[in-house]
């Protein structure tokens, strides 16, 4: 039987926008008015408001190819989270801009939603408008998150001290190791389609590629605890570039140690099996969503035995730099590679 | 002399932002903090938030061939900004994400910029984040605008009362002409680019294409005057189709009269001369970016003289439907036919 395909065309815009209307439910009493006037109302009482932005592009961001779409939506809510999550702030509403060319059915539009509907239950934001259109080429998502935080626990970049702790939550380099598992499939898959792809012994860090969480666990823990980083910021580029971006906008030097840095074995395994550094995947590859923080020492006793919190190096003076001491115990410089999606080719 | 390309893979989007945050400088002083963190932080007291956002693809909502950057970069903004002024809020902040192919160079990032900025002069919003990356084809441009209203002058769609009178700003129509005429001297100039566009006599549809105004200059009439409207909309797809989003969120009919729509002479004439009815072109061109709303008839006093306000009809029972009273005294539906971007071709 043929799987349905209903055209985008068959509806409208406003056909689409009714659709995802009907299947939102908002969960903020400062959500006043949702999806379906020219603008979203939110209240908010002696709070500071917080909004972050990002655009996923096909063929830059996400391949089609090994990116479900669900998945897709989820992670694109989970990566506007992350970044209301690292000013240590609650995310309340989310505005969702879609374009889509016509080679995309209503179906496909629906299992997008599906997965930025469970990541608003996740992470219990509520869709409050956008905006979907046709484009001439492919797929974009472009996202606002908006969200809230008290006005003494706001966390920016540019508050950690000399003799802070620097913490990491969970481990760093699998989502890059598994989009290089997935990119390596999808070329066996190309010169042979009758070749199953065999994720099933890299399953943790696909699905840290997939769908990435935004550690909004951590900032109610810190809550609970009293605690508030003196800076914060999320990973989304690679631990290198995070630090240095801290020690910019803070003016300080780090200093890491590469035998405290969390990764997962499944992530030292298949940089084993591919040849990839998997110190170099932690700082380098990005896309781990997990938060890099600084801390008074007076609050270490606080977190000491937290199973998911790791406690990598110390801030330093502006002009010691950034450095980390390896496993042999040489001290390197640590520099920002990240992501340029602007490389000549 | 060659024009300075300077390519974004030299600055990379870490430079681009930079050079992004120096070129903005804050004008409210709930901007906290503007761009260079993971979110702006923004300060909101007893006021309401809005929230609006939109999407525009090259191809689908532009043609650079005779869109200038600059001016489009103008027109998202003030595309984003009619829709906070159609709830009656003033806009406070905005965020930008951009795609761009590498076809397009610093320079070219600089100049749709430059219209950005000048929109955010003339509204009066300060730019506090976004996001810059590459795209694999074509310009992308989203972009999110804050705004505030106090809590009992916020006007929505769904307020208009049977007997209210139905107002239009402006002029209705124009830039749909202006697109016909752009859309023409292209076409001239593919086939004889010796050809130089003749656009002396078009100037004012075409500036009402290329560059739309937000009509903040009425909201803050009307707020001088202590009118509120029972309902408001902005004419994004067409006064057909915004009346019938009224009639539709108010639970109410409406009848308007075609003598009544502000038509400008130039849209006249160049309808004439296309074969467009001028009339067709006010109901479903769209992209005027005016504003329609009701108003009580006992406030008709305060804004009877006003010299860009147009009284187009009134409000009536929902059972009545959408009716217009052609000039030939005959009372005909009126229907929204808008844009549909998903067009089977």
């Amino acid at each position: 039987m043929a799987e349905k395909r209903t055209e985008l065309s068959d509806l409208g815009e406003f056909g689409i926008i009714e659709r995802i209307k009907n299947s939102t439910k908002n969960k903020h009493k400062s959500t006043l008015e949702g999806i379906g006037d020219d603008a979203a109302i939110i209240d908010v009482k002696d709070k500071q408001l917080l909004v972050s932005t990002d655009m996923l592009l096909e063929g830059v961001h996400f391949d089609l190819s090994y990116m479900p779409l669900a998945h897709l939506g989820y992670k694109a809510v989970a990566v506007n989270v992350s970044d209301i999550a690292a000013m240590n702030g609650v995310p309340t509403q989310i505005t969702v801009n879609i374009g889509l060319s016509n080679r995309f059915s209503l179906e496909a539009v629906d299992t997008l939603y599906q997965g930025i509907l469970k990541a608003c239950e996740d992470f219990k934001v509520d869709l409050v408008g956008g905006d979907t259109s046709s484009s001439a080429s492919g797929l974009v998502l472009s996202i606002t998150a908006l969200g809230q935080v008290d006005k003494k626990s706001v966390v920016k970049r540019s508050g950690a001290k000399k003799g802070d702790i620097i913490c990491v939550t969970g481990d760093l380099g699998a989502a890059y190791l598994g989009l290089q598992v997935l990119e390596r499939e999808k070329q066996v898959f190309l010169s042979n389609p009758e070749m199953q792809p065999q994720l099933d012994k890299y399953d943790y860090i696909v699905q840290r590629q997939l769908k990435p969480s935004a550690r909004m666990d951590i900032i109610h823990e810190l809550a609970e605890l009293k605690l508030v980083p003196s800076s914060m910021i999320d990973i989304s580029d690679g631990l290198a570039s995070e630090l240095m971006h801290l020690a910019k906008s803070s003016k300080i030097g780090v200093q890491i140690y590469e035998d405290k840095l969390p990764i997962d074995k499944q992530t030292y395994d298949t940089g084993y099996e591919l040849g990839i550094d998997s110190t170099t995947a932690a700082l380098n590859g990005g896309e781990d969503y997990e938060l890099l923080f600084t801390i008074n020492q007076d609050d270490y006793e606080k977190l000491k035995n937290h199973s998911d919190i790791h406690f990598i190096g110390y801030v330093k003076e502006f002009s010691e730099g950034c450095k980390m001491v390896t496993k042999q115990e040489n001290l390197i410089d640590i520099k920002a590679q990240g992501w340029n999606h602007y490389k000549k080719d």
